[in-house]
């Protein structure tokens, strides 16, 4: 934490300032320049992070010097987490799509959907059982008996599901069906949520709020780390901004910055951020290109005719084509990297 | 529902999207002008809100005519909506100023604060059991001991007690100590906890999401509505912007747009908002003067040495004049109401 | 500034950097904590603001703790400053209202608003000759007739005039009509137009852009005070945010962020903010109650006919009855602040 | 023009309104639900665009059909713009990298950077003369010494030179030195400096402002082409939202936007995005995988010790490798394109 005065502060205010942060077991560093001063506070800034500091007497500003999320962080890990994904597995350059429609609408739509998804290469299963819908009067999803559907698909295509579970009394029965625990977005600050999840043995996929900091994301994923669950998979889908062109802005600087600050997993929905389907393609491929460790595309046998986000689900043609644009891609980045570590 | 063409539609694409329409039971309203056509589907527009309609062949925009909600809408109540609280009430006029310490931090701090917001005209006490905190390692309250403490305060000062649930599963306990469930604005479209809460029988003070639009916020409101509870009071706090000045951007123009569109009293949380002690007498100030219907205002005997949120608490002394203020504020406003109507 | 550097920079890393901070004049000073180092230099930071410090081997952050606008700033001035406009004038507790059509299209109705306004209590007289619009196609202002106009309306009300300049070209010719020279917000950072007024001898009034930060729009302001011209009004008119609902969003808290920070005057436009009639007047007295020293309002004698932002216009008759309430609140706003006083 | 009213609209107000509408030429097509009731107006809306409609009696919301603009728009175009520059073009397919120093410090750091950027791939240099800063006291670039400097460099490298203009006085002297007219993201609304650079022979280069939608965008390419230049580059840089983490939010889906909009090329700037070095080759990669037809990349020979932008310029090695990169995945996305056509 450093600590900067006004200009006008008093030999008191700085004298007040030093007794409270010792007061809090921290060492302060006094820097006192010709116009101002500044106090360092190195240490366990945990303890001052509550405290009103900013509002005592002759304090300009105070700016926190340690991250505040720590079993996020890449410092604090041996390297790089990878999750198993049925066949396949996710980070440290490990690739995985997850793909499948929004909601799971029925026993044939899912199960075609599945296969599809699977001979073109995804690796796990997506579909809604419960589903968070801005209005009380949209379509749902089918709560349990869309769960038993999953189990049922993943026999029959040998993929892992990944499911949304929206309330803590879910977590358990979701927990039974699904291979995956989604968490979505507009739950992503649900801290009753992200706790009891963190208590699950299954892994999570933690979405990125609409209103989310990169810091508050990975505080976020602090969450569910610090009740022990230890497999954590980031998802960027977009942050709310003025321009509604698209139904998000795909914050693509998101997946380089996380992949600096953690070692968790960094995939990206390229379906939420675009709300349009001819813009899925261009973004999944950007994804790729800035070193996203994945995808989760939504997919349907019939996007006209889909009970939710129809506008923004791929044909099963379509996520057959984007599955190999995204393949060519990444075998060239792959190539890339290669070489440079060669030279 | 209205659904643009592209000027290079063909009548086949125009063809398929009227039958699409007429199979939901809308009638189209077909206009065809010289670059391009139109069609008006007007009726009950939520059976082709999910419909994917944007990306059928020819199509360029959908843009909807009817509000999506309808509860919360204005034009489907008798008048606006009056909620007592304690010996005070909120809406169509009724003025009512929430306060206390954004946490609980135990019996003594608790009482202290009660007893002097009342004096300064407060009608409700507010105070933090369960603390959503962005960090897993800030204070998170006091828990099921604050809601006793609350009930304590209640039976020594009289006023209601206002705090916030943040688990579904807490909702029944939460209601038996608490005269008014909060929903924090990072629960906004936690959908299952307003369906919840939707099923108590006390009131909901609804906090507006960081993202949330004010459409996104009537439609929250919906979901606690359409379960059957009428009694939801909206408190504006705050939207996330690049502005970092403020710890909110606070929505002021929200105010005079909510009251245009709904019948529920609208509150204002100035310290959110400011998220520093100096700007919430003007924010406040500022709140009255658009026509708020209350305010929400954090209170600690002793900021500096809050456990939470202390930059933003006022003293007792510090609210007791924005009480004053308030006052004297609102006199003016209602006199010049009332000179304007006999003019 | 404050150079933190990551836990894992060497000491040569913290060298390298010492150096470079000395090479530039400044003084460093080093606090080492257990987990990292942290470098303090304070002093003339401007030689340090443009080297590219965050990206040097072990720096992790870089912040700096001074200001980096100076004339505009509380500290370097002796009091509030207070701007002459007209029979009134604009700043320390004098308040201005400022108030004409968005475009000036005739002498009829430039006069006539003219002289309603004045009779209302407006100190100044707007009115746009060449005008910003987003679109080519819309009306852009009928240029130097309406500078005439202007001119001769200044003549007939005794009202001063303010009117926005566009092109440093423009900048004398305006200044010999025009009173007060305008620069819109999408302008403020035109910095050629901000030297450009700031050699004039005229004051300035100065929009904040769209998406300027505060820090953005005292550093604007800068420019003008850096060229000589000591006399700028500072005008928030709302940012740009994901809401739509209002065209902008007024940030009120900037109002007493503002006051905070500099000695300028701070005038509230409501209209541009609002972007609908029935929302100017309660952000107009919310903007009073923030404590804002003037306003800048659109008025137009027949607003459904009115060329450019007619949406936004009060009719004569509004902007009356918008000058009686925004009276009757800055009354009671003194009041109590002089009771404050004495108390 | 979609004029929807509300339900409670009378009679008489839907009369009004198609009167008013009937008085400036366009033919209304009213449909009657029962509900309420809509007008479409197709046909020349521009009439419409600058009318007080939304607030007519009776009128709940306005909404655009046509396209604001025109000549930018792909409908209204043979097919995509193509600009040569130097041995490459940009457009259609052509990949254009423009590459330099962010501000012209002196001939030897341009020379030397021009030659490497050239032998890495570039077809242009790009070095800024005059600087738009922040604060007035950041270094501001060398004027015309740095367009001679430039000029010199365009001699010894064969590469067309890019320099920004800030000024409508001084598109004239820069035209004489540059190839291409750079109108920086600050000006992107500076619309009498659109209009100069509309009057001029050389292309232009725009960038998008912070604040700009990607409607606002495209308008303000208007302005230059209704003047007469058909020859602009349109430049996503990133856009302001809250997360700070990157300098800019960089807007990877406005590049598919985009090219479904508008028959113009779009290259993208990924250093003023991302503001730090090492975010720039993942944001470039991205932008070529969403399709973008060039690149804006700033270089510099000794970034740690560069007047301006230093933080985010890469080495000529890196840029090296950047080209490496950017040409191996582009030739991966046109084999993909090909087969695709085949296919």
């Amino acid at each position: 934490m450093v600590i900067v005065f006004r200009s006008d502060a008093s030999e008191a205010d700085v004298q007040t300032v030093i007794e409270r942060v010792t007061e809090m077991g921290l060492k302060p560093h006094i820097s006192k320049g010709e116009t101002r001063t500044i106090i360092g506070c190195i240490g366990d800034e945990d303890r001052l992070r509550d405290l009103a500091l900013v509002t005592m007497a002759g304090v300009e500003t105070v700016m926190p010097v340690e991250k505040p999320y720590k079993l996020a962080c890449r410092e604090f890990a041996a390297g790089p987490t990878v999750i198993p994904l049925g066949e396949g597995s996710v980070g440290n350059g490990e690739f995985a799509v997850i793909a499948g429609p929004c909601s799971v609408e029925g026993r044939e739509m899912l199960l075609e959907t599945g296969l599809a998804v699977k001979q073109a290469g995804a690796v796990a299963l997506r579909g809604g059982a419960f589903k968070p819908r801005t209005s009380p009067y949209s379509f749902r999803g089918l709560g349990l008996q869309a769960l038993e559907l999953l189990a049922e698909a993943r026999g029959r295509t040998g993929l892992p599901v990944v499911t949304e579970v929206m309330d803590t009394r879910h977590v358990g029965l979701v927990s039974r069906y699904a291979d995956v625990l989604q968490v979505g977005a507009r739950n992503m600050q649900n801290f009753s949520l992200l706790s009891e999840v963190g208590e699950s043995e299954k892994p999570v996929l933690l979405k990125r709020g609409m209103a989310a900091t990169i810091e508050d994301f990975l505080l976020a994923a602090e969450y569910v780390l610090s009740c022990g669950n230890r497999r954590v998979i980031l998802c960027e889908r977009g942050i709310r901004t003025f321009e509604r062109a698209t139904r998000n802005t795909l914050d693509i600087g998101a997946i380089p910055v996380l992949k600096a600050e953690t070692h968790l997993p960094v995939i990206v929905d390229p379906s939420h951020a675009a709300g349009r389907r001819d813009l899925v393609l261009p973004l999944a491929l950007a994804a790729v290109a800035a070193g996203a460790d994945g995808l989760m595309v939504e997919v349907h046998p019939d996007p006209d005719r889909a009970r939710s986000d129809g506008d923004q689900s791929l044909s099963l043609d379509n996520f057959s084509a984007l599955m190999g644009d995204v393949t060519a891609l990444r075998e060239t980045v792959i190539l890339r990297r290669r070489a440079a570590l060669i030279a």
